[in-house]
């Protein structure tokens, strides 16, 4: 076990990871951010919370009322509970250890505001796999699928709740194709560059249930400057200054 | 009728337009240059072809066997005939008079290699409606609908064959999963912005009959550099010197 504890620079939060698990990246933050919209008194659900991050930046970055984290595996299910406490956050924040395949018995039907999700984005008998149990469950669909994740999200949402998602711009037609069938219309579509003029590197997805078709196609978010610095956007979204 | 002829500044070609009619644009342009891996010896269709404009680009682009426009207003059939014989290109492309909802019956299955189209952007009751009958059937779903154009293309191409489509993203959830729905699995997409940084006007999108799904989103294809002027590659696009 090789335990940090890392500052999240937003509210005093705090993180303890463990690098034998899979740590958050930049993509989490990146959803965090497209997800600040949440609307105040929100009763929201993080599909796959992992060590908890994203309810820990969305109690920073909204005025949720409750935020539960469901996590498939007892391991990150218990580090994510002891990041909540360490930041005293268990009012706020649940987190629980369950399968989302579950979410009918786990959660209630039209139960939630807002979902939030960062999804394993490989498919499997995709891409290199990683020998660690942990990283390989948080990186390819080994215990549920994206439709697994949109179908059950579908449920627990209520009528005209929006969902968040983070993904690789390779699966796009997949996640259009299976919200649209799950009845969550896609709204909002932004991608994120690593830097100006290169293909995107990740997509951020927002759907409403039941909505009306209709897709915005926000500007692209670029990471870094030609110069290789952080532009302004990430920046912000660090709550850091240049 | 307004008449004017314009020389499209590649293989000397000339084309005849009707400003009282729907005159061709970048849109165009950008799929005929999306469109130019179109192999050698290729048997084409272009579904909506207006004034022939696509044809005409296409043949000074690629080297295909033949090509077909598919037009279903008369006067502009005329035009685009006109258009072809102007620059001696009847024996390469042909224009036909008929609704795509006819295709099994024009055109008969697995015929073609590839299928170009420029189709209407608009839903019936969207947009501004223009007064002008040729522009309003140009600009809006009124004569055939975009599933209408992915289901009966996907009839005549052949297995493996390809469709280029340029668009508007607003309506890219109804293009990916229409295609999907009708076994023409998207295979790249390209965004169209007007500059950096700005959200994109324009969609390209190339779809294969019955391929395995694998998205690539490719770099983004910016109009203008931010001092105004066109990028270089437009004007490589456009075949023009800086």
């Amino acid at each position: 076990m090789k335990n940090r504890i890392d500052d999240l620079e937003i509210n005093n939060l705090k993180i303890k990871q463990n690098t034998d698990y899979f740590c958050f990246g930049i993509d989490a933050v990146l959803l965090s951010d497209f997800a600040k919209e949440i609307k105040n008194n929100s009763i929201v659900l993080d599909i796959g919370t992992g060590n908890g991050i994203l309810p820990l930046l969305l109690s920073a970055k909204t005025k949720a009322k409750k935020i539960y984290g469901l996590e498939i595996q007892k391991e990150l299910y218990s580090l994510a509970t002891e990041n909540i406490t360490m930041n005293n956050l268990n009012e706020l924040i649940e987190i629980v250890n369950g399968d989302i395949k579950n979410a009918k018995q786990i959660f209630s039907e039209n139960m939630f505001d807002t979902i939030v999700t960062n999804p394993p984005y490989k498919k499997i008998g995709s891409g290199i796999v990683n020998d660690n149990e942990f990283v390989k469950i948080a990186k390819h669909e080994i215990l549920c699928t994206l439709e697994d994740i949109i179908k059950n999200a579908s449920f627990v949402l209520k009528n005209n709740g929006n969902i968040f998602m983070v993904h690789r711009p390779d699966r796009l037609v997949d996640i259009l194709c299976l919200m649209r069938q799950y009845h969550i219309e896609p709204k909002n579509i932004r991608f994120v560059h690593s830097k100006i003029g290169s293909e995107p590197v990740l997509v951020l997805i927002k759907g409403i249930k039941n909505a009306k078709p209709f897709l915005k196609i926000d500007k692209p978010l670029y990471i870094y400057e030609n110069n290789g610095e952080y532009t302004d956007e990430i920046y912000e979204i660090y709550g850091k200054e240049k």
